[in-house]
């Protein structure tokens, strides 16, 4: 940590940071500058708080210079991780396109898209059955049903599922019905006693990006997780919150390479939730694979102008399977597979 | 709801607009531009969804023309409400400053908070039993035995206490620990399970702002409470996140009266978390009264540079006592008191 | 426009509305709903402003509901334009890549950045001789002796040279020195005065987007342009300002579909600018192409590490090489060309 | 500066940095910490460019610690500045509310605003003749004429005038009719060349902050018009851009005190076109002189609902009273008058 002082301080200020520096067991490194002095903390300086040193008298600014996250940072896990998930890899060379609805509506239309979504080539499977809706007047989603009904239908092709999880209480019946993949939604990210949880049991998480969380925070969110003991994780970007308002959020490709080089864990992207428009899907699916994206989590609905949430957004399964082609194609352009 | 059309939209997707209006037992108003044919539906819209009519084809933009929040606007309730907190009023003439420290720490600092919230003339204290830190390995709070200190320190000044739950599975230790005033934080502003839980206690509950939430999707997240029955509830702006970095968050002083036009509840403010320096707080907080908000979440330690968490935030006693003194100064120019 | 009547509105304030509306020449049309009314102005509605209507008595709310741009604009403009840059066209099935330093600094730097340029296969060069600085004690660039050294140094190559203008006052200077292609940065999109004199000449026009433009806002600026008769627009997304401090700004790959369905006009992409390091100009140069954007400006120094300004975010010869070579199966995935 | 190295850099990469630091003529301190070398550089940093450094082999990050501005900071400017305004103080104990319309409209309208200016007990007038709009359709202001209009109102009440200066090339005409406040508006804080230009010239100037601008680059563009020369400068915060849409900006009350420490300048508020409605404009002013701003710049209007532009955000001249009698119980909350 490195902590500049006022211009106006005094040597006891510049003595008492050094105290409380060694009184946490670490080392101080004292450099007079013409307009600063600025201290250096050696040692384990995430022991140390930054509010903390904020507050001692004569202190200007104090900063970490370690990334404060450990067990998902690349620093210390130079190799990718790929996430398996019942035998099929997420983070390797081949990308993976998870399709489905928003919400599980009733077992005709889970049957049909679960065909669709197979039929289009994809191998993992999504769906919601617990709903976070802006509104307590709106359709909440099946809940235990709706995880019933994906289950069946899904099981025909073999397809993994992939469902939001948005209360610590449900998570027995989420291994009750093996999901296979627990999604945490974007209001969720920051849900420390959810994360902590999830990070207890064996089931690979999605950690979609809190609205508008930072790359730090999103990372140490699965921190949270890792540190429970669940390395699983894949980072879902899912587009941020700006002052535009011609989209529902702006798709953060940035975050991609970023991401690649914090960690060492797998990245995808939900094009779907990030423009809001069925019709940007494709150019923002392309540009995540091209931007290094490990897959992505789409959604698919049999008839969207019936859809019961979001219909805006949902590709038809016609159009799933062009992109699915296009997207052949762009992947192969890197090198990679779909 | 308002259905804009494309400029190129044909009779027949006119028509099944028009359709899908009387499908939900409304009735439609057809407006025909010169280039553009707007679609008005007439009746109860909160059963229509936006998205569901911008996946129609031949449709531009759907938008709502009615608030969708109903039990906490000012619409169908005008007159201001009170929150009654144990006989201490939030929402009248006089101003309510809740202060205490970020975090429950020791019985010692406890006792000694309350005595100073007490001196400064304070009627409410606040602390931190539970808490949502950012990263994993900062100290957490000592939840059950925290809420046990901060009970018995307040009970010696009876002073009612506020306290954050961050989870729905601690409901029942606050209700036994008789917590006087339920805090939503601002991670938990759209954890909509646990809205609908403090939506079922008969508790006042204070709800901060989302980091990056719009005043419709709080005034929605209150909804949620008001729904399961509690309409004891407290708005508390406490900044948002903007581009800006020399400060934590920004104040956004224009939410407030913005609230007590929408809004029939009362709204109170934390310039501690907005500006996240203790040397802003004092400005910030007579802008907040000035502006009209209804009270204050401010923190205070007994010894800041010893703080467990936010240490460059919180007053001293004597800067509570201060502060104390011009905010009276600014109720008494506005004709209220505190 | 759409003027939407508070739920208390008067039949005189109605009134009051649709006489507004005549008397501009428009009709009106009235629809009452059971909560609300809600008048139509039929006719050319870009003659009514919205605050104009928003100040009158009973009014909740006016909406514009036709887009105010008219020139740039697809709606009366369905064919793709593309923009001729000394023979080579930029907007059309061959995407170009416009490569060169940040500022012109030397006869040498110049000559060699030049050589450079066309060895990798760029087909046009950028450069600044005027250079926006936030500091005023940082270089702001050589002015007009910069623009002869670029002049002189793309001419060996027939490179077509790319340049910012900050001031309506260096106009002549940049007609004289035949720059063919004027770039209006970010700090300058709405410098209307600016728009105003560069819509006066026959050259090619690069728009970047304001740092927190709308692309809204950012059409508009595009139509000052167009409004005096230049044509010859040319977009160019460089990343917006966001919460986020990881990278300078956050590329908005989302622009590029919404802008080629809003205008008729080229797009392209600053991937330098955006993420303000090199080593993310690679996944975001992808990213662009393959979300469809029509060329690309990149940073690229003969020796970055000796760079006046921006050293960090400069490719060096080798990775502008690397980059085309990678930029051209992308376009070849999507059956374009490089 | 504070060059911060990777984890794995070698010793010939810190050497490299070290000797860039001591080329620049500056000495180097290095610190050894467990996970990370630190290079503090020694001397005037401000001769330094971070992103110079960062592009540097082994550097994972560079940072200033001293403050680039010099002539504009508190630092070597201990006391508060008054700009002297014919004879009117701003910055002082007294405060300045700068009443009038946003457009120069007729020379009726012009004279009945500055009666009603004066007759409200303001010292100083706004008004428009050059007006920077969204639309190039939109009326773009009366320039010269107007200038001419607003002086002969003005001058019958002995108003000093506060009018915007759009483009460099109208600053002499501004001389000419002794234009008394030149005011920036928000899109030009960055147009460094408008600001070398009235740096130049002996007069008072309003800094508007860009809809964007951060902090630092606000005082940096302060900075541009100090070292011209002219140190008459006044910042006015108007707002900032975020992703809220129910106001048009949100005013950042934390500025003030923000600025107030990092600067001896005054600071006055713009809350006509923060909140963008009239009726959010008196719990804004009253925000504002509360957290110790030094003015305010009011829109008021003989007839609002008349008005040529931003109607909806003009106050009647009943208003403008009515506000002043507030602020003044305000002003003397905090030992001010107005």
């Amino acid at each position: 940590m490195i902590i500049v002082m006022n211009s106006g301080a005094t040597e006891q200020q510049i003595e008492g940071v050094v105290n409380k520096i060694k009184e946490a067991g670490l080392d101080a490194n004292i450099s007079r500058g013409t307009e600063r002095t600025v201290i250096g903390a050696i040692g384990d300086e995430r022991k140390l708080e930054q509010e903390y040193f904020e507050a001692l008298p004569g202190v200007e600014q104090a900063m970490h210079i370690v990334k404060p996250y450990k067990i998902v940072g690349r620093e210390w896990h130079k190799q990718d991780s790929v996430v398996n998930i019942k035998g099929i890899p997420l983070g390797g060379n081949q990308i993976q396109i998870i399709a489905g609805p928003c919400s599980v509506e009733t077992p005709e239309q889970m049957a049909l898209a679960a065909q669709e979504v197979h039929a289009a080539g994809c191998r993992l499977m999504r769906g919601g059955a617990f709903k976070p809706r802006t509104s307590p007047y709106a359709f909440q989603g099946h809940g235990v049903e709706g995880l019933k009904m994906f289950r069946t239908a899904a099981e025909k092709y073999n397809l993994p599922i992939v469902t939001e999880l948005m209360d610590a209480r449900q998570l027995e019946t989420f291994m009750e019905y093996d999901v296979d993949v627990i999604q945490i939604g974007t209001r969720s990210m920051q849900n420390f006693d959810l994360l902590k949880e999830v990070g207890k049991v064996n089931k690979p998480v999605i950690l979609k990006r809190g609205m508008s969380a930072t790359i730090s925070e999103w990372l140490m969110a699965a921190e949270y997780i890792a540190a429970g003991g669940n390395h699983n994780i894949i980072f879902c970007e899912r587009g941020i919150r700006t002052y535009e308002t011609y989209y529902r959020n702006v798709l953060d490709v940035t975050a991609i390479p970023v991401l690649k080089k914090e960690t060492h864990l797998p990245v995808i992207v939900d094009p779907s939730h990030a423009g809001g428009k069925a019709w940007m899907v494709p150019a923002l699916s392309r540009a995540a694979i091209a931007a290094g994206a490990d897959g992505l989590l789409v959604e698919m609905h049999p008839n969207p102008c019936e859809a019961w949430c979001d219909a805006d957004q949902a590709l038809t399964p016609q159009e799933l399977k062009d992109l699915m082609v296009s997207l052949g194609a762009i992947a192969g352009a890197i090198g990679r597979t779909i």
